[in-house]
C-alpha cells in the first residue's frame, strides 16, 4: 500500500514515519510512504499557500492552485483509489473504515492546516472527508499519521503476531478485557485467581465476560449497533 | 501547563513537538513537554518493561513496576492534577474535554504498548483513561500527541490569533462552514457572490446559515446535544 501525504508542516511527520512498527513496515516492503511538502507547489517565489477568507474573518485558508498542482502530478504517475482530506468536520474514523481503507493500494492523505482548504478542493478533489475525533487540531498532520497507522498496522505481516490485531478493541465490536502480568503479585495489589488457574476454557470466558461488562459500563453505545 | 510523557518510544514524538505550534508555545513559555523513556525505569539491565499476560493469548503487556517507579519519581518533584492513561476503551476525546483539561497545571500522558498496560496500573495510578477515538493505534503515542496538541492550540497565547480558534468546529457545537478564498474564479470554479459582498452582516448569517446546514448533513447528533 502506497500512502502520498500532502503537508505544508512535512518536518511534524518525520519521526511517527521512521521508528517502531510504521518503519518495519516501510522496510519489509509492505508499506511505502512518501511526504510532500506542499510549498515546493507554491503560487509565488516567497512560498504562498494561503490566504485571507474571501468575507473575512480570522485565520488563513490554503489555496486551490498549489494543491491542484501536486494532485495532478501524483495523478499522472498512477491512479489513486482515495483521495482523503483530513478534517474536524468530515466522517469520524472508526476501526471499520480502518479496515475497509486497508484494503485500497495507493492514497493520498491532504493536511489541513489554519482555517482548512479552499471549499472548491473539497468539491472537485477529495473523495473522503476524515476526521480522527471531535476536537480541533493545529494541523491535519497528526490526524493523517493516526489514519496512517491504524490502517498500516492492521496490514497482514506488519505485526509480528497477527492474532494481536484480532483481539483488540472494537475488531469484534467489545472492548477488550484487563490484561495482567509478573509479578502477580504487586505491592499488596494481587492478579485475579481465574488467571493463575491454568484453566484454558475458563479463562476465555471470563475474558468474555470481563469485554461484555467493560463495555458495558464504558460504552453501551457499542452494543447498540 | 507541564506535560509529562511517559512512552517506551520516545523517539516517536520527537518531530510533533519540535515544530509548528507545539514548539512556539514552548519558547514562549507557556508550556512544558518532557518526554520520558520507560526503559530507563526497566526492572533489570536487558530493559525489560512488558512480560506475557496471565492466561495467555497474544500479545504483551507493560509491567506495574517501571510505571510505578517514573511516576512515583514525578510525584516527588511536583503534585500533578491528572495522570492520563491514553487507550482504546478509555473515554472518548472531545473538545469539551479539551477546554478542560487546557485548565490544568501538571499532566502526566501515559502511553500504552502492545496489549496496553497491566490494568492494577490503571486501578492505582490513573486518574483519567482517554481514547481518541473509535481505532485501534500502534500506540499511545500518537494519541498522547494528539491530545496535547488539541490541549495547547488553545491556551491562551499560543494562537497568533486568538479568535481563530473560537470559531473553529466544535466550539460552537457547530461544524465550520465553507471557507474560501483567492483567486475568486479559479478554472471555471466560483466562489459564491454572497463572500465577494462586502456585506458583513449578511456574510456572517450564511456562515451561519451554512454551519448549521453542514452538520445537520454531516453529524445531526451535534445538535442533539
Amino acid at each position: 500500500m502506497r500512502f502520498d501525504i500532502i503537508s505544508c508542516q512535512p518536518d511534524l511527520l518525520e519521526s511517527p514515519f521512521s521508528h517502531s512498527i510504521l518503519k518495519r513496515a516501510q522496510q519489509k516492503g509492505l508499506v511505502e510512504v512518501h511526504v510532500h511538502d506542499l510549498r515546493k507547489y507554491a503560487i509565488n517565489k516567497h512560498g504562498q499557500i494561503d490566504d485571507y477568507a474571501f468575507g473575512g474573518g480570522a485565520g488563513m485558508v490554503m489555496m486551490i492552485e498549489p494543491i491542484d498542482k501536486i494532485i495532478t502530478e501524483l495523478q499522472e504517475q498512477r491512479t489513486y483509489d482515495a483521495i482523503i482530506y483530513m478534517t474536524p468536520d468530515g466522517e469520524t474514523l472508526n476501526q471499520q473504515t480502518v479496515n475497509k481503507l486497508s484494503l485500497l493500494q495507493n492514497v493520498i492523505i491532504l493536511c489541513g492546516h489554519y482555517k482548512g482548504v479552499d471549499e472548491r478542493v473539497r468539491q472537485h478533489f477529495v473523495t473522503h472527508e476524515i476526521s480522527i475525533g471531535d476536537y480541533v487540531l493545529s494541523g491535519g498532520e497528526l490526524g493523517a499519521a493516526v489514519l496512517a497507522d491504524a490502517i498500516i498496522r492492521i496490514i497482514p505481516g506488519v505485526l509480528n503476531d497477527e492474532s494481536s490485531a484480532l483481539t483488540d478493541s472494537f475488531q469484534d465490536g467489545l472492548l477488550a478485557p484487563p490484561v495482567y502480568t509478573r509479578p502477580a503479585t504487586y505491592k499488596g495489589m494481587k492478579v485475579p485467581d481465574i488467571l493463575m488457574s491454568g484453566d484454558a476454557p475458563k479463562i476465555e470466558k471470563w475474558r468474555f465476560e470481563q469485554a461484555v461488562e467493560r463495555t458495558k459500563q464504558r460504552r453501551p453505545d457499542l452494543l447498540d449497533d
